[in-house]
Protein backbone atom coordinates (compact mmCIF):
# COMPACT_ATOMS: atom_id res chain seq x y z
CA UNK A 1 0.00 0.00 0.00
CA UNK A 2 1.58 3.81 -1.10
CA UNK A 3 2.08 5.71 2.40
CA UNK A 4 -0.72 8.24 1.46
CA UNK A 5 -0.22 11.23 3.46
CA UNK A 6 -2.82 14.40 3.50
CA UNK A 7 -1.04 17.48 4.69
CA UNK A 8 1.03 17.81 7.74
CA UNK A 9 -0.48 16.75 10.90
CA UNK A 10 0.44 14.57 14.49
CA UNK A 11 2.20 11.65 13.83
CA UNK A 12 -0.83 8.73 14.06
CA UNK A 13 1.46 6.60 16.65
CA UNK A 14 2.15 8.78 19.79
CA UNK A 15 -2.25 9.70 19.54
CA UNK A 16 -2.64 6.44 19.67
CA UNK A 17 -0.74 5.73 22.50
CA UNK A 18 -2.68 8.47 24.27
CA UNK A 19 -5.72 6.78 23.57
CA UNK A 20 -4.35 3.35 25.17
CA UNK A 21 -3.05 4.87 28.17
CA UNK A 22 -6.10 6.90 28.65
CA UNK A 23 -7.85 3.28 29.13
CA UNK A 24 -9.04 1.94 25.45
CA UNK A 25 -8.02 -1.59 25.16
CA UNK A 26 -7.79 -1.66 21.26
CA UNK A 27 -7.66 1.33 18.74
CA UNK A 28 -8.82 1.26 15.20
CA UNK A 29 -7.06 2.74 12.47
CA UNK A 30 -9.94 4.84 12.00
CA UNK A 31 -9.67 6.04 15.34
CA UNK A 32 -6.19 6.88 15.87
CA UNK A 33 -6.95 8.75 12.52
CA UNK A 34 -9.87 10.70 13.59
CA UNK A 35 -7.55 11.77 17.03
CA UNK A 36 -4.92 12.78 14.61
CA UNK A 37 -7.56 15.20 12.44
CA UNK A 38 -9.30 16.42 15.97
CA UNK A 39 -5.93 17.70 17.54
CA UNK A 40 -4.79 18.95 14.38
CA UNK A 41 -7.86 21.01 13.93
CA UNK A 42 -7.99 22.08 17.30
CA UNK A 43 -4.23 23.12 17.27
CA UNK A 44 -4.40 25.00 14.30
CA UNK A 45 -7.26 27.02 16.26
CA UNK A 46 -5.17 27.97 19.31
CA UNK A 47 -1.95 28.42 17.00
CA UNK A 48 -3.43 30.86 15.19
CA UNK A 49 -4.84 32.81 18.19
CA UNK A 50 -1.17 32.25 19.82
CA UNK A 51 0.31 33.82 17.14
CA UNK A 52 -1.99 36.99 17.07
CA UNK A 53 -1.32 37.14 21.28
CA UNK A 54 2.75 36.72 20.30
CA UNK A 55 1.75 39.84 17.26
CA UNK A 56 -0.54 41.43 19.63
CA UNK A 57 3.14 41.76 22.05
CA UNK A 58 4.94 43.20 19.60
CA UNK A 59 7.03 39.81 18.90
CA UNK A 60 7.37 37.95 15.63
CA UNK A 61 8.34 34.86 18.03
CA UNK A 62 5.03 32.59 19.75
CA UNK A 63 6.29 31.67 23.75
CA UNK A 64 4.58 29.71 25.74
CA UNK A 65 2.39 31.92 27.77
CA UNK A 66 1.23 32.45 24.71
CA UNK A 67 -0.28 29.33 24.27
CA UNK A 68 -1.32 28.87 27.38
CA UNK A 69 -3.20 32.01 27.27
CA UNK A 70 -4.81 30.69 23.74
CA UNK A 71 -5.35 27.39 25.07
CA UNK A 72 -7.12 28.92 28.34
CA UNK A 73 -10.11 30.50 26.21
CA UNK B 1 22.34 18.16 26.84
CA UNK B 2 20.62 14.86 27.74
CA UNK B 3 17.70 14.10 26.26
CA UNK B 4 14.95 14.72 29.14
CA UNK B 5 11.57 13.17 28.41
CA UNK B 6 9.03 13.20 30.61
CA UNK B 7 6.17 10.36 29.84
CA UNK B 8 5.37 9.89 26.37
CA UNK B 9 3.36 12.65 24.73
CA UNK B 10 2.98 14.42 21.23
CA UNK B 11 6.54 14.90 19.40
CA UNK B 12 7.30 18.45 19.35
CA UNK B 13 8.70 18.83 16.34
CA UNK B 14 4.63 18.47 14.62
CA UNK B 15 3.38 20.50 16.89
CA UNK B 16 5.91 23.49 15.76
CA UNK B 17 5.52 23.31 12.38
CA UNK B 18 1.71 23.13 13.03
CA UNK B 19 2.23 26.68 14.59
CA UNK B 20 4.07 27.86 12.18
CA UNK B 21 1.07 27.12 9.58
CA UNK B 22 -0.95 28.65 12.20
CA UNK B 23 0.85 31.83 11.60
CA UNK B 24 3.51 32.08 13.67
CA UNK B 25 6.41 33.97 12.78
CA UNK B 26 8.67 32.35 14.91
CA UNK B 27 8.19 29.45 17.70
CA UNK B 28 9.96 29.22 21.02
CA UNK B 29 11.24 25.45 22.77
CA UNK B 30 8.69 26.44 25.65
CA UNK B 31 5.85 27.15 22.96
CA UNK B 32 6.10 23.83 21.27
CA UNK B 33 6.54 22.44 25.15
CA UNK B 34 3.48 23.91 26.49
CA UNK B 35 1.33 23.06 23.07
CA UNK B 36 2.63 19.60 23.47
CA UNK B 37 1.33 19.38 27.05
CA UNK B 38 -2.21 21.04 26.31
CA UNK B 39 -2.34 18.93 23.49
CA UNK B 40 -1.24 15.43 25.47
CA UNK B 41 -3.67 16.58 28.41
CA UNK B 42 -6.67 17.27 26.23
CA UNK B 43 -6.39 14.26 24.47
CA UNK B 44 -6.22 12.07 27.55
CA UNK B 45 -9.50 13.34 28.39
CA UNK B 46 -10.77 12.76 24.74
CA UNK B 47 -9.52 9.32 24.85
CA UNK B 48 -11.07 8.18 28.37
CA UNK B 49 -14.10 9.58 26.68
CA UNK B 50 -14.10 7.27 23.47
CA UNK B 51 -12.60 4.78 26.13
CA UNK B 52 -15.75 4.56 27.74
CA UNK B 53 -17.97 5.12 24.55
CA UNK B 54 -16.29 2.34 23.38
CA UNK B 55 -17.09 0.15 26.25
CA UNK B 56 -20.51 1.12 26.67
CA UNK B 57 -21.00 0.02 23.39
CA UNK B 58 -19.94 -3.39 24.28
CA UNK B 59 -16.54 -3.21 22.28
CA UNK B 60 -12.96 -2.82 23.31
CA UNK B 61 -11.70 -1.36 20.34
CA UNK B 62 -12.19 2.07 19.90
CA UNK B 63 -13.72 3.57 16.63
CA UNK B 64 -13.06 6.78 14.78
CA UNK B 65 -16.49 7.29 15.58
CA UNK B 66 -15.95 7.26 19.55
CA UNK B 67 -13.20 9.54 19.32
CA UNK B 68 -15.59 12.22 16.84
CA UNK B 69 -18.21 11.51 19.53
CA UNK B 70 -15.46 12.20 22.93
CA UNK B 71 -14.67 15.40 20.87
CA UNK B 72 -17.75 16.94 20.22
CA UNK B 73 -19.42 16.88 23.90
Amino acid sequence: MPQQRKTQTIPKAPVARILMNAGAKRVSAGASEAFADFIHERALTIGEKAARIAKHSGRKTVHGDDVKLAARR
